[in-house]
C-alpha cells in the first residue's frame, strides 16, 4: 500500500514550523534568519549532495527521495500569498529544476491550469486532504506520496489520520509565534511508534512511524 | 556566584509542561497519565536511587541536588489551589519526609507563617522574581538555588533573565493543552549554549547554560 510520508520537517522547541510575516521575500518568515541557519547547519533540504558534509542529518535526510511517486503540498509552500494567483510568472522558489521530479499537487481554493517546470509539473486542486491523497496516489503509481508542508497542510493530514510516516527535525530554538504543527492533535503520539535521536548538530530527528 | 538552576523539566512536544485541570489529586491536570508513565520510565524524580535503574536519564536527573542550597517553587508546585490557604493541614506531595533538605521558597500573594516538614522549611513568600531569588541565595548560603517550577514560575524567571541553566526533558508526546514553558521567550536560545542529547528511552535532554 502506497504510504504518505513527511520528511525533513522542522520544527521549534515551542512547537512552530514557521514563523510569522511569510511572504515571497521570506517563505519562513521572521524564522527565515534562525531556520536557514540551521538547514545550512544540517544539509535539511535533499540530504547527501555532491560535496556536501556527509553525517547523520544528511544520511537521515536523504531518506526524503526514496520510492515516492508525488508530493502534496500546501499553498503556501508553492506561493506564500492569498487569494487569486497573481500573473506574474511565479513558478515556486525552485528556479527552472525544482528537486521533486514527480507530480505535485498544491492544494488550493483557486484551481487553475497545471504548469511544468523541468521535470516537474505543479498541479493546483482543491478538495479534502482525502481527496488531495487519491488524486496523488493515482498519479504516483504504487510509489509512496511525500507530504511536502507547511505546517497547516501536516496538520490537517495528521487530523485526518492519514500520515503513515512524520519525520520531524527538532532545533533548539524558541520562534515565539508563527504556524504551529501541533495544535489539535493532543494525543497523537497513540497512533504512532515513535522513535527519537540527536544529531552532534544538536538537532533531534523524531520518527513517527504508524502503529 | 550562586547560579539558579532548573532541572529535570518535563515538557512535551508541543510545549506543554503541564496540563489542564490540575488539583490536589492530580498535579499534572489532564497529563498525569502520560507524564506519570514517562517519569517513571526514566525515574526523572531524583535521578539514581538504591534499587533504580541506572541509565542515561537517571544519571542526568542525578545533577538535581549537587550544590544545591535552598529551593524556589510556585504556589502551583507546593499545591494547586488559588486564593487564601485552605486550613486542611496540607503540607506539599511529598509526605512526612519531602526531598528538598533545604529551604523552600513558594512564591505566593498569600504570605503565611512558615511550615517544616522533616527537614525541609517551606517559606511562602511574595514579591518579584528577582527580590525571591535575593532571598533564596541568602538562604542558600554560597550554594545554588534551584528553581523547582512549575511552568508559569520558570517562564517567569526565564523571562527576567535570572536563570542560569535548564535542564529541559523533551518527551515525545503531544498534551494538546495545559501550561506551556516557551511562551514570550522568542530568541531565548542566543543568551545560552546549547547541548542536546536523546537517551535510549526515547526522551530528548536539553541543556541551557547561560552563554
Amino acid at each position: 500500500m502506497s504510504k504518505l510520508r513527511v520528511h525533513n520537517f522542522a520544527v521549534s522547541l515551542d512547537g512552530f514550523a514557521t514563523g510569522e510575516g511569510q511572504s515571497t521575500k521570506a517563505a519562513f518568515g521572521h524564522a527565515q534568519p534562525e531556520f536557514l541557519t540551521w538547514f545550512a547547519r544540517i544539509q535539511l533540504w535533499r540530504g547527501l549532495e555532491p560535496g556536501g558534509k556527509l553525517g547523520l542529518d544528511e544520511a537521515i535526510a536523504s531518506a526524503w527521495g526514496t520510492n515516492i511517486g508525488a508530493e502534496i503540498m500546501g499553498r503556501n509552500k508553492f506561493r506564500p500569498t492569498t487569494g487569486p494567483w497573481p500573473a506574474d510568472g511565479w513558478q515556486g522558489w525552485w528556479g527552472d529544476e525544482p528537486p521533486f521530479g514527480t507530480p505535485c499537487f498544491v492544494m488550493t481554493h483557486w484551481e487553475r491550469e497545471p504548469i511544468s517546470v523541468g521535470g516537474t509539473t505543479f498541479h493546483f486542486v482543491s478538495g479534502t486532504p482525502a481527496e488531495v491523497l487519491e488524486r496523488a496516489r493515482d498519479a504516483a503509481d504504487g510509489q509512496d506520496v511525500r507530504l511536502g508542508g507547511g505546517p497547516t497542510t501536516v496538520n490537517e493530514f495528521l487530523a485526518a489520520d492519514l500520515v503513515d510516516y512524520l519525520h520531524v527535525v527538532l532545533v533548539p530554538i524558541v520562534l515565539g509565534r508563527g504556524v504551529r504543527l501541533w495544535d489539535g492533535l493532543e494525543g497523537m503520539q497513540q497512533r504512532y511508534t515513535v522513535e527519537s535521536v540527536t544529531a552532534p548538530s544538536g538537532a533531534t530527528h523524531l520518527f513517527f512511524t504508524r502503529a
